[in-house]
C-alpha cells in the first residue's frame, strides 16, 4: 500500500483563479499535492479536510495563476540598454548583430538566461517562450531553476555559432525535443525567425514537421511596414498570405507582434485560430506599430501577451506589459470601456497557455492542472484602498509587489526570495558580461569615429 | 561670531544632477548645508574640503533631482479602483461625484493626501501640484510631511463643501495663500477647474488675479473631444482661442492634459511659453484623446508629467508615466529616436519645476537650489546590466527601487523607510474609507437596479 501523498494548503486573502471566468475568492485554500491543484475551496472546508496540512499563509495576498511571458529571448538581457533610442534597424545591425557575433556561445547564454529567470520569478512569471540560439544551455538552466518554459527550435537561414544552416537548426533543435521529451517543466516550438529571414521552402518544412511532431510554431510577423514591403517585393505576396499557402496559418501558429495588422485580415485570424502574441511595449519603444488589440479581442482572437527581448524593451515584467497592453487598447480605440482588468488578466495567464499549447497544464487555478501560482501583497500603500481585486492588480499594482512563486508545486520565490538562483552569482555574471559588451561597444565606436575622417 | 553651518555629502555611484544637461558623474558628492546644495564635486575633494562632514553613502545608486508631479488630485487616492474601465462622463456623473458628494471634508481630504504623499514619497516624488477641494488640509499635510506642493486654488462655478460660489472659492484660496505665504514648502496657483466649467467673467478675473499676484494658472485644458464640441457650442471659441482672449494663454499657465491638440496649435503655444503637462497613463486610461509629444518637444514647449488623480490612473508613479510617455511618443510618432531617455528625465524634473515656476528653487542638483533629490538603487536583476545609467532609469527601473529621498535637505525616506509618515496610520485610515465608500457604491448599486425595474 503506497502511503498518501502529502497536501499543502495555500490560504490566499484573495484567490483569483482565471477560470471560472470573473471569479474572486476570498479566504481561500488550494490544495496542492505533488504538483498538481486538488482542491480549491474555502479556509474552513479545508481545514476540515486536511487537518495536518502543510500550511501557508498570505494573510493580505491576491493568489493568481503563474504569468506566462509568450514571447521573449532571454539571453539577450546580458544586452539590457545596450543601445536605446535608436531606429530598429540601426540598432540590430550597428549595435545588437555585433554585439551577438563576439560573445554568443553557451555561456552568454546561460548566465543570460539565468538573469532573465531571476527577473522573471521575482515578476510572477512562471513560463516563458523562449527563442535564441544554443537552447541547450537555455533548457538546463531552466531545470536547474525549475521554471516552465517553451523552447522555440530557432531556424533561420543565417550562420550563426549554433548552426550553419537550415538543416543543421532543426536537427539540432530535434535532436534537443528528443532528448528532453520526458522532462515536464519543457515543451517546444518550431521558430522560423520571421517572414524575412526563412525562404518558402523552409516555411512549408515547418509546417510538415509541426504537423508530424505536433509542435506548435511561432515566428516573429508583420512587425514592421518594411516586412510587408519586403514580402510584396521579394514574393508578391502579403506576409499573412505567405504563411497561409506554407500551411502555416492555423491554430498551432504563435503570431508575434502583428503591429503592422489591417482590419481585413482580423476575422480570418479568428476564423483559422491563429494565436496572436502582443508586446506592446516593444512594438511602440521600437516604433514598430501598434496591434489592434481591441478589435482582435472583439473577434475571438486568443491574444497573449510578451515582453520580448530585454535588450529592446528593456525588462521583462510582464504585469507592466498587461497594463499597457489594456491602456493602450483603450486610448488607441477611443473607448474607456476596452480591454478591461479581466482580460488583460487573461492575457497574461490563461491565454497565453492556450497560445503555447499548454492549456491543459497551466495558465489557471483548476482542478487537475500544475500548481503554478504567483502571490502580489496587496497591503502597500500603492494598492490601497481596495474595491476592486483584479482592477487593482492591474492598474496599480508593480512586480515588486509579487511575493511568492510556485511552478509545479515547488516554491521558487518564498517571501521574496529567491530559493533555486543565487542572485549576487547572477549579478556577478552579469557584471563581468557588462566589461566586456562596454569594451566592445567602446571599440565600435572608435571604429566607426576613424572611418567617418 | 555665527557657528558654521555644519555639512551633509551624500555619496552616490552615480549623480545625475540634470543640469548641466546629459552630465552623469560617477562617484562624486552632493554637499548639502542647511536645505541647500552648496557644492558638487568627486568624493575625494570632498573628502577633502568636508573631512568630518556626515556622510550618506549610496554604493549601488544614481542619485537624481526629487521627481516633480505636476499634476494629481492627491485626496482622490481614496478612490483608486473606484469604478474603472467606464467611460469618462459615466464614471464621473454616475461613480465619482456622487461619491465626493458624499464624503468629501476636511478628513476625506487629509487623510487622502497622506496616503497620496506616502506613496509619492516612495516612488521619488519631492514635490506635487495639486487640485482639490479643502486645501487648507492639504497644506496641513505637505507640512507635516515635509513634501514641497504647489497647491490649487480651485475654482469653480459649482458650489461644493468646500466653497459656495466662485467668489468664495477665490477669497477662501487667496486667504490660504496670506496664511502659508512664508512657508517654503508651500506654493500657489489660480487653478479654474476647465474651459467648460469656469465663465468668461471668471476666466477674465484669473488672468488678472495671476498678475496682480504672481500666481501661475493651472487647469485642464484640451482634455476631450467632448470639451472642444461644447467650447463652440456654447462660445462659439476653440478652447484655447477663448483662454487666449481673457488673457491666460502665456508662459504663467500649466495646460493640462492637451490630448486635443492640433498641429497647427504648437508653434503658437511654443511663441507664448505656455507650459503643457503631459499625463500620459490618465489620457490613455480614460481614452481621451493623445497629447503629441514629440511635435511639442520638437517645437520647444516645456512639457512635464502628471500622474493625475488614482481615481483615474490608478497611481502616483511619475517614474512609470516618464516611461508611458517615452514609449508612447515614439510609438505615435513611429519614430523609435523621438523623446530619448534624457528628455523623459528632463519632464519629471527641470521640467515640472519651470513649468510650476519653481525653477529657482527644485528641479536639477545645482548649487543654491534646495537640496530636493532622489535615489534609485540599480544593483536589482531588474537593473543588471548597467550601459547608460538615465536610460536604465527611464527604461528599466521600477519606483519600488526608490531608497532614499529628501525634500529641503531632511530626509523624508531612509533606505526605503518613510521618516515623517506613520505607514500603519495611513493604510488603516484607506482602509475605513473603503468601508465608507464600498458601502456607497452598493447602495448606489442597488437603487440603479431598483430604479431599472
Amino acid at each position: 500500500m503506497s502511503s498518501p501523498v502529502a497536501i499543502k494548503l495555500i490560504h490566499a486573502l484573495y484567490t483569483v483563479p482565471v477560470r471560472p471566468r470573473g471569479a474572486v475568492y476570498r479566504d481561500y485554500c488550494v490544495a496542492v499535492a505533488d504538483d498538481r491543484v486538488v482542491d480549491i475551496l474555502p479556509l474552513a472546508d479545508a481545514l476540515q479536510k486536511w487537518p495536518d496540512a502543510e500550511m501557508t499563509d498570505l494573510p493580505e495576498h491576491v493568489l493568481l495563476p503563474g504569468l506566462i511571458n509568450a514571447h521573449t529571448h532571454s539571453p539577450m538581457t546580458l544586452l539590457r540598454g545596450f543601445a536605446d533610442d535608436t531606429e530598429l534597424h540601426v540598432w540590430l545591425k550597428q549595435h545588437i548583430w555585433p554585439a551577438e557575433r563576439e560573445f554568443v556561445g553557451p555561456e552568454f547564454v546561460a548566465d543570460g538566461t539565468r538573469l532573465a529567470v531571476a527577473e522573471m520569478i521575482r515578476a510572477g512569471t512562471t513560463c516563458f517562450n523562449d527563442m535564441y540560439f544554443f537552447p541547450d544551455a537555455t533548457i538546463e538552466v531552466c531545470v536547474e531553476t525549475g521554471i516552465r518554459a517553451s523552447i522555440g527550435i530557432t531556424i533561420i537561414e543565417i550562420e550563426s555559432a549554433w548552426a550553419s544552416d537550415v538543416d543543421d537548426y532543426i536537427d539540432k533543435g530535434l535532436q534537443l525535443a528528443d532528448k528532453w521529451q520526458s522532462e515536464p517543466l519543457i515543451s517546444f516550438t518550431l521558430s522560423p525567425h520571421a517572414p524575412y529571414t526563412v525562404s518558402d521552402e523552409t516555411l512549408v518544412r515547418v509546417a510538415q514537421l509541426s504537423k508530424e511532431r505536433g509542435f506548435p510554431v511561432h515566428i516573429h510577423l508583420l512587425e514592421t511596414e518594411w516586412e510587408v514591403k519586403q514580402s510584396y517585393q521579394q514574393h508578391d505576396l502579403h506576409p499573412l498570405n505567405r504563411l497561409e499557402s506554407s500551411g502555416l496559418l492555423d491554430e498551432n501558429l504563435q503570431a508575434v507582434h502583428m503591429a503592422q495588422l489591417s482590419s481585413d485580415d482580423i476575422d480570418r485570424l479568428a476564423a483559422l485560430g491563429v494565436n496572436v502574441i502582443h508586446c506592446p511595449q516593444s512594438n511602440l519603444k521600437l516604433a514598430s506599430g501598434i496591434c489592434p488589440l481591441t478589435a482582435l479581442l472583439g473577434a475571438g482572437v486568443n491574444v497573449a501577451l510578451g515582453t520580448d527581448g530585454a535588450a529592446a524593451n528593456n525588462d521583462l515584467d510582464l504585469l507592466a506589459e498587461a497594463q499597457t497592453a489594456a491602456l493602450l487598447a483603450k486610448g488607441i480605440s477611443g473607448d474607456a470601456k476596452s480591454v478591461d482588468a479581466f482580460q488583460a488578466l487573461e492575457m497574461m495567464t490563461i491565454n497565453g497557455a492556450h497560445a503555447l499549447g499548454l492549456e491543459q497544464v497551466t495558465g489557471s487555478i483548476e482542478i487537475g492542472k500544475q500548481a503554478d501560482f504567483c502571490a502580489l501583497d496587496l497591503s502597500a500603500p500603492e494598492t490601497q484602498p481596495l474595491y476592486n481585486v483584479v482592477s487593482q492588480v492591474i492598474y496599480a499594482a508593480s512586480r515588486r509587489q509579487f511575493t511568492d512563486v510556485w511552478v509545479a508545486g515547488k516554491r521558487l520565490l518564498y517571501g521574496g526570495e529567491l530559493t533555486t538562483i543565487d542572485l549576487d552569482d547572477v549579478i556577478c555574471s552579469a557584471g563581468k558580461w557588462q566589461t566586456r559588451l562596454a569594451g566592445l561597444e567602446a571599440g565600435m565606436m572608435a571604429t566607426a569615429r576613424k572611418s567617418d575622417l
